[in-house]
């Protein structure tokens, strides 16, 4: 390109991306608006600003200097919204601890991630002290006693969080740096192996902020979230950021509820006492929180609840609608900052659809938002057509994904090919645009070149009455690469009457239908007594894999 | 900072701040939206995308490289969208020219930008004939018959747009470069002096068009632009690309509708027959429309129109919401992208003021958007308190101002002072973050330290019943630095009654009433028998400070 096109930014006129520049307008125009934790404590956006300047000034004296990590062990509280800004806007990492993780594993990560210092909830002590002596880089444990005072033993607490914001000034000059600056960093939790580490930019983190906010503030009607809201997470702050959600609320400048500890009763006393409006949540909390008794007497008509994490099951969507929760779904992992889709009807569509169909696209992948350069590829990275029926595996280039994993450039290459990041999911794409999620990549059957999805034929076959359970594998052929097998539990009472013969004619129906390539149903059938299940309850295809003969 | 906190991001996850990304969403999720011409063409999403396609293999085959510059001069077309993308996604430099200056002016501005090609409306003819001689750059015109065939002369015309367009092919690879490259310019027409050309990068025009999208579209309510809207611009497109609004529209997958030359009796047609909602004008465009007899008969009731360029008159924002419209104001400048504040209700306020109270909001210059580091400061750069009566200047930073003036260094030095952009707006700021424009900072009368505004002055003496216009200026003074000198007009039927003294009198009652200090009463009225004026019809304060003395 010729010189005079590339404008270089001289200084003087430099606005580089940074999280700080998040807080500049609620700041000035709606400090008034609340933050409030449970129903312990409350405070205004103005407050906000002073807390944040305090903690960078506590941090300071602490020894945190520019490019240290801090790490935090807290459950979802003002507190973390104030790391979420006062950490990267001093130049330090924020590093948010998953406490769900083994005490092993959590040591793994401190280290791995050379944490300088620990914010630590008094709750999570008795796994601190497992692992206290054995950490390398940990240097000063600040103790979150929670309100409740606490007798702290200076040899191994620096102080306690509140008092010791107390006596920090509030005010503290953040500088401006290079946008390209590491802001945060978090352990994914694959299904094997050691946790892996992704890491976002303040640029990063100000774009996902900006394009997010965008796609959902600007939809008309429900599915959204925007100025008018109150917002309360039920995804954990430790997890992506709670889908980045904290930074966009505050950049929105609405009133946001932290709701600590996640406690059915809590939830729907804060969402009712605090007018709470929008949320976000995997499947699971929405099912814990629709099931409680405290739910059953509320009213939830009008809330907004974006699912991730995993799908929509439609079953879970239809109760919640049934309450008046508008609810759909995003899409997105750790390793994508995380949101890349949302399954909000398009506007043009809106009114035109009935119950059911609205219901089927609400728990769809979704549309891509603003600036995902989002695409089904196959293994040759050719896309595939958007005609709802070609399948292959979303790759993706956006603003905002992982570089790779930290101190790990083995695993980073791996997810990093064609200028794409490639997501292991499996999907295809439908003419208007909307995304379907089939399998994970690992778990499609290539047979004979084409992808069968296990997780279709899973559900085809697990609607034969006489199927309790069942799972698909593919297996090693020499003819086709792969062929389908499926472990099946027979339900009870239906022993001895299930056979291949009548499951294949059952899947030869759906053929016949249109729902599935005859080339897709199993030779064999092996029926079996009990699936093999994973820690967390998910089918252990790895271990089936192994057990019955992967390819 | 350490070496470890910088990612330099390798080009395999590099993701530049590029105009054509704004396309990615449109294109895969309303490819069936509509962009219409007039009555005389419309076409779809997926038509658009072919479109750019072949525009710039077009350019490229009348010798269009990177850097080159394109000029633009047409009407609110389909033709003009196309080259704001097309142009700036192949590396060139989108020209849009002021089809209301003088032909000489016209001439400047074409060879100070030093223009490759220019696209040229045959409406404006008689203005390249007048010029085309001189033209020290140009070296290709293509015509834009719009719709009425033309026989061209092969010495003067690369050819016709349309025509050249069919002839060439839809596939074009546009290419990734830095997201510093200069996109756009456009020339200023101050009041004086020879026109100043502004210019923005392609990451420039992205973060305005996603922060002006985040703060527009996530406004709960009216007073937003949104994905459910229909877009018609009556801001011209050469003036800052129509306020950045087409760029937003694409992203947002709306249908967008082109008015051509704007002609009130086409616009009311078009905003009918469209069913446009949301549209952005300045205050005499608006007036224009509401006086026309189509207007009359026509349903106006709401539509969404943003007013900007000059302050919102009350009695027109009245009129307008007599008739059902949707009407607030926006402020920037070209030199500013144009977007800084935007005049919405607060959330937390809405449904708690009075018609009167709204109005009053709907016309101030607003709250800042997303991203802007907004001050009032006086000539030492010190903030001002946010009291709602302390006045300075506003300066502004934000991802997306110009860094100067092209080839004018001199200019571009004044531009900016103190790390920020400086307006030479003043303006007060109320607590809960609103700002209110008191005066252009060269008509502000300094005295004794302190800064009166001649707006101000103007407004309340012209309250009075014999004052039939009035013009207020500094002229210099020994003791108080300047004095205010008022000059007035008496109205007819009140000659020989009006005196200074009672003209000081109704001032002191407003100063009674908190409105006006002391100081600002002018010690000299002088009654005249005209107000000179500038060709635009403004008052004009620098004659009149020449003439009486300025300082």
């Amino acid at each position: 390109m010729p010189a005079n096109l590339v404008e270089t930014t001289p200084s003087a006129y430099a606005y580089p991306l940074l999280i700080k520049q998040l807080l500049l307008t609620p700041l000035a125009t709606t400090p008034d608006q609340e933050i409030v934790y449970r129903d312990r404590l409350r405070y205004r956006y103005r407050d906000l600003q002073g807390r944040i300047g305090r903690l960078a000034n506590m941090l300071a004296t602490l020894g945190v200097k520019p490019g240290d990590t801090v790490a935090v062990m807290d459950w979802d509280s003002h507190r973390y919204l104030e790391t979420y800004f006062a950490v990267p806007m001093m130049g330090a990492v924020l590093m948010t601890t998953n406490v769900r993780l083994a005490p092993e594993q959590i040591l793994y990560c401190l280290d791995h991630a050379r944490a300088d210092l620990l914010l630590v909830h008094a709750d999570f002590l008795p796994v601190l002290d497992a692992i206290r002596d054995r950490l390398k880089t940990v240097r000063t444990v600040v103790l979150i006693a929670d309100g409740a005072p606490a007798a702290l033993d200076p040899a191994r607490f620096a102080g306690e969080y509140e008092a010791l914001l107390e006596r920090a000034p509030p005010g503290y000059a953040f500088p401006d740096f290079d946008e390209n600056t590491r802001a945060t960093t978090f352990y994914t939790t694959g299904t094997t192996g050691l946790p892996k580490a992704v890491y976002f930019s303040h640029r990063q983190l100000v774009l996902h902020t900006l394009a997010v906010g965008l796609t959902t503030g600007s939809h008309p009607g429900g599915q959204s979230f925007h100025r008018g809201d109150v917002y309360m997470p039920l995804t954990p702050m430790f997890h992506v950021h709670a889908w980045g959600f904290p930074y966009l609320a505050t950049l929105f400048g609405v009133k946001q509820v932290y709701p600590g500890r996640y406690q059915p009763d809590m939830i729907v006393k804060l969402f009712v006492a605090e007018g709470v409006t929008y949320s976000h949540c995997v499947p699971a909390v929405m099912q814990m929180v629709l099931n409680c008794s405290e739910a059953a007497s509320a009213n939830l008509n009008g809330w907004k609840v974006v699912i991730g994490g995993s799908a929509l099951p439609k079953g879970l969507a239809r109760a919640a609608r049934s309450r008046g929760i508008d609810i759909w779904c995003g899409y997105g992992m750790s390793e994508t900052c995380p949101i890349l889709t949302a399954s909000q009807v398009r506007p043009e569509d809106q009114g035109t659809l009935s119950d059911e169909e609205e219901l089927a696209v609400r728990c769809r992948t979704g549309l891509p938002i603003a600036m995902v350069d989002i695409k089904i590829v196959d293994t040759d990275m050719n896309e595939m057509p958007a005609d709802g029926k070609s399948v292959g595996e979303i790759v993706v280039r956006a603003p905002w994904l992982t570089q790779g994993y930290l101190h790990d450039a083995k695993s980073s290459e791996a997810l990093w090919r064609g200028g794409y990041l490639h997501t292991q999911d499996v999907a295809t794409r439908r003419p208007d645009g909307y995304l379907q999620i089939t399998d994970r990549i690992k778990d499609v059957i290539k047979t004979g070149g084409e992808w069968v999805s296990s997780l279709e034929l899973e559900s085809l076959i697990s609607q034969h009455p006489g199927v309790a359970e069942v799972a698909v594998i593919g297996i090693k052929d020499m003819k086709w690469g792969e062929r389908p097998l499926a472990l099946v539990v027979v339900r009870p009472g239906h022993e001895g009457q299930l056979t291949t013969e009548l499951l294949q004619q059952h899947l030869l129906a759906h053929c016949q239908n249109g729902l599935l390539p005859k080339y897709a149903i199993p030779e064999r059938f092996l029926f079996v007594s009990s699936i093999e299940k994973t820690s967390v309850g998910k089918t252990d295809k790895k271990l089936l894999r192994q057990k019955y003969g992967a390819s």
